[in-house]
């Protein structure tokens, strides 16, 4: 028995997010099911993050144990054969058995793309949320710099959240502009539901001067849903990176 | 009765190409359909040029005339109401009654797009053709000026072709890197059918070192299709510009 690690990056427009379901395809689902047919045994994948419906991902990770004698690293390209085209496993390659994704230090780092200008373009219209007047940077990043540290974000999560806690740690916020692009990139510990998407509609809400720049602070510390901004779009988030820090 | 000038942008993934079929989705029939509708009279647009299946267009044009009142710069907005997501109205204006976009001098501008590294994450694969090799953009650059300028591009069209002549003039051609991404960037006055993709494709075979610099101009000389590299694939073309000259 050997525990195997896998990379996966998926466009998550034509699924009902990462956890599996019984009557929705999932990510989780489809790995099941491609891993049950590679291997030849019933798998189920343990992962280390859930995304939402519609969300991306160009690096979530999830492990399984297997009996089968396939080597770790050649998982990638073979499973790859058994995949729907929106789900491709970077790579592959084998843990501790007992390695436990979700038990680990680790760091994150998800990406909110905005499309900021008149025209979207149909080709990014499942990447990007279209905000078509413009966004003042300078604003939006100051907002940003009060969100860095560790802070009770309870104000940034869903009410519907299962998590002991609402403390979190960000290790880094900021926004930049390339072209009509314009990308929140948030570093952290550990993230809460829905936590990137108020952090993007809140400092969305900043940019447009629909508020203060004190706006995302004020609200941190009121520590209650309604005094954030919206929950922005699923369809701009990526999950990008994903470190493993122990 | 007035003339109305549309430029469109799509997704071409989910289409047959442009041109109205019977049995299969294409652009020119959503467009009829959904300008019908807006309008309440049966109505047929005239398109500038027609794109393959899965080719996509960020400034396709089209005309149509219509007897209904609405001022023609209110079509764009009313239009995309009554359109699927992956087509959008960018821009509609009123023309001259004779205005005939496929009588008029035009240039335009296709892209082609390549995902140039061993990983291509699933959100582009409709967008970018997938390269994992190393494509060498100097002898790629090199080998495509000897097509600019006026010249019988027989070798760089389909056999399929209905044109009365295949002399056609290239006004320009440049291949560049941004990161992962190499984009061949070809302008000229007329294009023949797969002409772009042909293109793309003799030049990524000279990039890939399966070719000498000199193919794509010995191609050029020899009026033969069979002499010329392989049609690239469709998802990764777009027409990016279109402009009327007179």
């Amino acid at each position: 028995m050997k525990r195997v690690l896998i990379c996966v990056s998926y466009d998550g427009t034509s699924y009902s997010g990462w956890q599996y379901q019984n009557n929705a395809r999932t990510i989780e689902g489809e790995l099941n099911k491609a891993l049950t047919n590679l291997h030849s045994e019933p798998i189920e994948v343990i992962g280390a993050s859930r995304t939402d419906a519609g969300v991306h991902a160009l690096s979530a990770m999830a492990v399984y144990d297997t009996n089968a004698g396939m080597p770790a690293d050649k998982v990638a390209p073979a499973l790859n054969t058994k995949l729907p085209d929106d789900i491709r496993i970077v790579w592959s390659k084998e843990v501790e058995a007992d390695f436990h994704p979700r038990h680990r230090l680790t760091e994150k780092t998800y990406e909110y793309n905005i499309w900021n200008s008149e025209f979207m373009p149909p080709m990014v219209r499942n990447y990007y949320y279209h905000v078509e007047k413009e966004l003042n940077l300078d604003r939006m990043n100051e907002a940003a710099a009060a969100l860095i540290g560790k802070h009770d974000f309870k104000s940034y999560c869903s009410v519907h959240t299962t998590a002991d806690t609402t403390v979190r740690e960000i290790t880094g916020i900021c926004v930049y502009r390339e072209g009509s692009q314009v990308m929140i990139k948030v570093s952290g510990y550990g993230f809460l539901y829905n936590m990137v998407r108020i952090i993007a509609g809140t400092l969305i809400d900043t940019g447009l001067g629909r508020r203060e720049v004190s706006f995302a602070k004020d609200a941190l510390e009121k520590c209650d849903r309604q005094a954030a901004g919206p929950t922005a779009p699923a369809n701009g988030l990526v999950l990008k990176e994903f470190r493993f820090l122990e």
